[in-house]
């Protein structure tokens, strides 16, 4: 970047928060997907109104900008595609306000979303939306991403909790969008639109979140099955026996092997899956939820089911959940972490279709993930070297994308589309809906600079 | 309308739906606000095809075309502003399938809400959203309007619950939103900007609604306080104690004599204020809440708590609050009946500024509403005839506006803007707010052909 820009740069964001040289640059060219593009300049905002001289400078200089929280995201939300300018968000990390009354909390967009728990706790509060990420990951980005997690069937994702924002829009203007009010129809619902917008829309500098009780109390349990299906039989049976469990995480036999290898956390190796089973809520009424959910498993092929008495076997009964990634990473060279996701019905369907694929295409697929609400993260397991597999793995995840939209379900439950699944969003929301996509976007930031060319491309670069 | 519009009207949607006799038009002028104006043909649609093809009709010829529901709205959203064609849903109102294992139902978008309930019961499921007019309101204009209802604290409002949907764009396109999934973040929310939009963005002719399962058990009471404080303190001790009630009903001394005037319903003539509570849920749950709650109130200046024990005695204790508004209606020949909100903690400030704007103004006003989530509904008793004392109410209304506005609360908390509120947007959101409002509205509808002049004007109106 020349020299006057860099300039402009410093005198927005001060010296120190300004990187030109290309040693930095490589720290801010990937995420946690498989794509990296090195930007020519990161910047670190303190305060909404460097972002919006940022923008200002941005459009008058016709340079892309990029938002980035933590770079934790899984499908190339904040890679700099076209270059330009990187904005690390997570020095903007304060608390603004903490509200118990209301049960509200506003924060600055680069808080780390789990240090959000330890404030919330102290009026017995938490915030529910627990991605895999949650320790490292900033807040900004789970509302970019519309995050979900562990919890989402009891107690949904991101966009349920997102009750007011600071934005600064592509060109400059600070807009607040939402309010702390439960209710609030005044104007359209702009802060809907911009959950889960993968920063095309403005960036996000503050946000107003509701939080909730922390439940009295959880019980915790783990059923191991001897069959698939009993396994996804058992879920749609919890669910029709009317309990909602705050979570209810599926691991197959490719990840219970994985796990056992990687760690022994006592999982029966020839368990064709597990399910471990939470509930929370008012005591008498979580245990009498969990009497429920023993009731319902113990119908279907099961082979074991295991309450935990203590806390301590409660995380011993979780180790295996926890390490699972990990696990899964450590049996091959590379891994591809999908999140095609179908209604709860259709898991059997889909478990058989991943099955089909991963024998078509000689893949090695692990199966875990949150089996309440049909989200599942098949997972590649590959040498990325190896040209032909990974090229297998390629239609095999595309194959799996189709499969899923086949079954009305979505190509993506938490992760995203941004780069990685740009090329299918099509096969999703048809061509009329990519076109609403590319006339919003056109509205709030005509010149395209803001996060350009993830999720969808517009019509002037298709034909380029 | 001309003959030859008239006859390609009847070829869209058959003779007999089409209206356009001058005494037909008259009961499609109004909703349940105060504003009248007749439109020149009303339709009945019965498929999505046929709005499609109106659309395009009314694009092609430019003429306004207004959508509406049961016209049961309180904001003038269903009341066609510019003349032009009122299209009706409510014969659009079938089943389109129920799924208990995902805890979903498609139904047309004029199908009424209340309807809903007795489908979903069959399989143990509820829809949570409970607007007033639930029972005559369709989940169409439910959707178009977010509508809210007692139970908002604990269950949320429409938005909450809105999965996907089936739209005809301003220019006719059909398009799909969302998805049926639990979690789906692929492309924008598109149906999260579509709740609300008051019909302006396109027509809603089917959703797919997110049931839950219906609680095993409810208590209720009720709690008479000697003054205003001392229910707004209980209110919020009661959240502060962690309890979630699903409904937590305020009403005041006005409402209270209204009542007892309408209807003997037993309620204290002299009590400043009573809270109408409810909890629900598994059955020791819900009882401990309500044991909570019982502790909270009793610190709180309580005359009374009478918890019901049985159906009955429940349906006695909310007799009272069921005739509220028609009590309040009958004291005088006209009401304004409002929906300013504010945060919770706020209602004390806010139930003061309104007694000050009755004093100040000589109004006589009633205050009941939903305590729990700060949405009150202020009632001004008045007569329109009267120029003197609707000039005074007027006045009063805008400062009560801008007392919940400056109470960081808003305008409208669950009945939309519509006409009635149009004057009073800005000041909630900002210039730049209802500029990026407008951009919205051109990118979908850029001849402002569907519902135009709802919510705020568009540029060329503005100078015109």
């Amino acid at each position: 970047m020349i020299r006057s820009k860099v300039e402009e740069l410093q005198a927005i964001f001060g010296e120190k928060n300004v990187l030109t040289e290309i040693e930095d640059m490589v720290a801010y060219s990937y995420d946690a997907s498989h794509v990296e593009i090195q930007p020519e300049a990161v910047v670190f905002a303190t305060a909404t109104e460097q972002v919006s001289k940022l923008m200002q400078f941005a459009y008058r200089e016709k340079i892309p900008v990029t938002p980035r929280g933590q770079g934790s995201g899984l499908s190339g939300g904040s890679v700099p595609l076209k270059k330009g300018i990187v904005l690390c968000m997570d020095k903007m990390n304060r608390l603004i306000d903490f509200d118990p009354a209301n049960r509200l909390i506003t924060v600055e967009a680069g808080m780390t979303t789990a240090d959000i728990d330890p404030i919330a706790a102290k009026a017995n509060l938490f915030y529910p939306p627990d991605p895999g990420s949650v320790a490292f990951s900033t807040i900004g980005g789970n509302v970019a991403e519309n995050a979900g997690g562990l919890r989402g069937l009891k107690y949904g994702v991101t966009k349920d909790y997102v009750k007011m924002m600071k934005v600064v829009l592509p060109q400059g203007d600070i807009v607040t969008m939402g309010n702390k009010c439960v209710k609030h129809v005044a104007g359209f619902n702009m802060e809907g639109i911009f959950v889960g917008s993968e920063g095309l829309l403005g960036i996000m500098t503050e946000v107003t979140l509701a939080l909730l009780p922390v439940p009295e109390h959880r019980e915790s349990a783990l059923a191991i099955f001897n069959s698939l299906d009993g396994a996804a039989r058992a879920v749609s049976a919890i669910i029709a026996a009317g309990v909602t469990p705050s979570t209810m995480e599926f691991m197959d036999n490719v990840t219970i092997n994985s796990i056992q290898n990687f760690k022994d956390c006592g999982l029966p190796r020839d368990g064709a899956a597990v399910l471990l089973i939470e509930t929370d809520g008012e005591k008498n009424s979580a245990i009498a939820e969990m009497a429920k959910v023993e009731v319902e498993v113990k119908k279907n092929d099961i082979r074991e089911f295991a309450r935990a008495k203590s806390t301590e076997e409660r995380n011993r009964l979780f180790e295996g959940r926890r390490v699972a990634l990990n696990a899964l990473a450590s049996v091959r060279p590379n891994l591809i972490l999908e999140d095609a996701t179908v209604m709860r019905s259709k898991l059997p369907d889909m478990v058989r279709g991943i099955s089909q694929i991963a024998a078509k295409y000689g893949l090695q697929i692990g199966i875990f993930g949150h089996a309440g609400d049909g989200n599942l993260h098949p997972t590649i397991l590959l040498d990325m070297q190896d040209k032909d597999e990974k090229a297998r793995a390629e239609k095999g995840v595309a194959e799996l994308f189709q499969l899923a939209i086949d079954l009305e379900g979505t190509i993506s439950g938490e992760h995203g589309i941004g780069l990685e699944k740009k090329p299918f969003l099509q096969n999703q929301i048809g061509a009329e809906g990519i076109r609403m996509l590319q006339n919003i976007k056109k509205t709030f930031d005509p010149l395209n600079l803001l996060n350009p060319g993830k999720m969808f491309d517009m019509p002037e670069q298709q034909s380029a």
